[in-house]
C-alpha cells in the first residue's frame, strides 16, 4: 500500500503526477476517512488564516497521520507547528507566496494615506464635493525597514510610482545599498514615509519608539505590514496625529474594540489582510503543484525549514 | 522699458535668467500694480483649480495686459481661454505636468477598490476586527482606454504590480500594441478592470454604456480619471452593484448632493483631485523655470497649442 498526499485544493489533485495517490482536505469540510489518513505521507496544510477554528482543526489532524514524512505550510510563519512534529518529519513553509499580495496591500495603504482616500470616502457619505490638493507618493522618500523579498516587491512598486527608496535591514549589505538598522536615527529625519516589513524578534520589538518617531518630520507616514509590536503603539498615540500611520498589523491582534488605536488621529487600520488576497491563491496552487512533482520524483522539496 | 514675465511662484522669480524682469501673481493675493501689468509680455496663469473665484480672477487679469505676447496654462485643458486671447498671442498648456499625479490617483482608487479599503475603514469606525480575503490587482487584466501619456504612466505602475495591461485608443496603433476602440466589445468580456483616461469628445461620450457594461464579467471594476461623461452613469446605476466603480470624475461636476451616484452600491467617489496632488507642484515649477529660460533666449516655448 503506497503513501498518500493530502492537498488543500481539488486542482492540485487534478494536476498531480500520474501514479501519486492524492486526497483533498480544504480545512472546512470533513477530512478523508481513517483508511486514507493512516497512509498520508505528505500533508499540505490548508490556508485557513481567516478561520481560527478551521486553522486549529487542520493542525489537530497532524495527530492522525502515523506515516507522515513531510509537512507543507502555506504561511511563511511556522511557529504554530514547532514541537508538534516528530523529529524525522520534513517541514516546508510558504515563504514568497505572500510577497505580491503583501507588497500590494502596503502600496494600497500608502496611497490611500497620501491621497487622503479616507477623507474622500467620508465626504461621499455626506454627499459633499469639496476638492483640495493632497499629498502624493511620487517624489517622496520611502524607508523600507526589513528589506527582504517582500521589501523588494514593495520597492519595485514604489519605484514605478516615482518614489525614492532607502533600504534598511538588520545588518548593512553595502553591495545591495542596504543600510543597517543602527543608522535609523540618521535616516529618519530625511524621509517622508517608513514602511515596516520587519519580522518580530527581540531586536525589532518597539523598533519605532518615542525617540524614532520623534525624529520623523511633521506629517510623516508609517505603514506597517510586518508585525504589530515592531511599532510602539503608545509612542504613536503620544504623537497625537503629528505622525500618520496605516497599519495592517497591530499590537495586540485582534485589536480589542476598546483599544484607543482605533480612533487615534491620522491612523487607518486594516485587519491583517495584506497577505491573503486573491493573488495568493493561484500562486499557492502552482507552488503545491510543483512540490507534488518534486515529491513524486524524489527530489528535495522547496522551502525546507526544518 | 523691457517686458515683464508674470509667474505664479516666488521660486520661479528666484530661478529666472539674469536680466529678465519677473513679477509674481499666485492667484490669491493682489496682482502687481498697473505699472507692472502694462509691461507684462508673458503670463503664466497660477494653478488655482480648487478655488473657483481665484481661477476666474486669474483669467480676468488677461484684460489688463496690453503688451501680452504669450500665455502659459498649468492645466492640460485650455478651453476656458479660447476666444479670450488676441490672435497673435501664443498659448502653451500644461500637458504632461499632471501625468504622474493622475496615474498615481488612478492606482490609489484601483487598489482601494480591489483590496476593499472602504470596507475596512468603515469597520475601523465600528471598532471591528473581521478579516476576510479580498481581491487583488496582481494577476488581473486591466484595459486602459484612451492610451496616451497618462495611460503609459498608469501602465508602468500596473506592470510593477504584476497586472496584465491591454491598451485601447481611438485608432489602432499595431506597432505599439494599441487596440482600436472599435474592438472594445471583444475585449471587455476578458478583462477584470477598465481604466478610463479618454478625453471627452463626441466619440467618447457614453463610451461605456449599457451594452459595454453588460459585456463586463461580474464584479469587474471601472476606474475613471478622464472625463465623467465618458462613462454612462445611468447605465452604471442600472447594473445595481454587479459592476464596481471608482470615480474621480463624474457627470455632472460638482456632483449635486441629491445625485443617486453618491450611494450607488459598489461606487466610490473622489472629487476630481487626481491631477492636483503635491507631486504636481515641483514638476510645474521646474517646467515654468524651463519656459522662462527659453523665453529669455528667444527659443520656441514648449507645449504651444495655439
Amino acid at each position: 500500500m503506497g503513501g498518500y498526499v493530502l492537498v488543500p485544493w481539488e486542482r492540485n489533485r487534478e494536476n498531480a503526477p500520474a501514479g501519486l495517490d492524492v486526497a483533498v482536505f480544504d480545512g472546512h469540510t470533513k477530512p478523508p476517512e481513517a483508511s486514507v489518513l493512516e497512509r498520508v505521507e505528505f500533508y499540505v496544510l490548508p490556508y485557513v488564516h481567516f478561520d481560527r477554528e478551521a486553522a486549529r482543526s487542520s493542525v489537530r489532524l497532524l495527530g492522525h497521520l502515523p506515516r507522515l514524512r513531510a509537512v507543507q505550510t502555506l504561511t511563511a510563519g511556522y511557529d504554530h507547528l514547532v514541537g508538534r512534529l516528530p523529529p524525522d518529519v520534513t517541514l516546508c513553509n510558504g515563504r514568497g507566496l505572500h510577497d505580491a499580495s503583501t507588497a500590494e496591500h502596503a502600496l494600497a495603504l500608502l496611497l490611500a494615506a497620501q491621497r487622503e482616500l479616507p477623507r474622500w470616502f467620508a465626504a461621499q457619505q455626506r454627499r459633499v464635493w469639496e476638492p483640495e490638493a493632497t499629498g502624493s507618493l511620487a517624489d517622496s522618500r520611502v524607508l523600507i525597514v526589513g528589506y527582504g523579498s517582500i521589501g523588494a516587491a514593495i520597492e519595485r512598486r514604489l519605484l514605478a510610482c516615482d518614489a525614492e527608496v532607502v533600504r534598511v535591514a538588520r545588518h548593512a549589505r553595502p553591495d545591495e545599498d542596504v543600510h543597517p538598522v543602527a543608522e535609523l536615527p540618521d535616516l529618519l529625519p530625511g524621509c517622508d514615509i517608513v514602511v515596516l516589513v520587519a519580522p518580530l524578534t527581540e531586536d525589532t520589538r518597539g523598533l519605532l519608539g518615542p525617540r524614532e518617531l520623534g525624529l520623523l518630520p511633521d506629517g510623516a507616514l508609517v505603514v506597517n505590514v510586518g508585525r504589530g509590536p515592531v511599532l510602539d503603539t503608545a509612542a504613536l498615540r503620544a504623537e497625537q496625529g503629528r505622525i500618520r500611520a496605516a497599519l495592517d498589523v497591530t499590537d495586540p491582534e485582534p485589536l480589542p474594540s476598546d483599544d484607543p488605536l482605533w480612533t487615534t488621529p491620522g491612523v487607518v487600520i486594516t485587519p491583517h489582510v495584506a497577505g491573503g488576497s486573491a493573488t495568493f491563491y493561484p500562486r499557492a496552487r502552482r507552488f503545491v503543484d510543483t512540490q507534488l512533482q518534486r515529491w513524486a520524483t524524489g527530489q528535495q522539496l522547496h522551502n525546507v525549514v526544518m
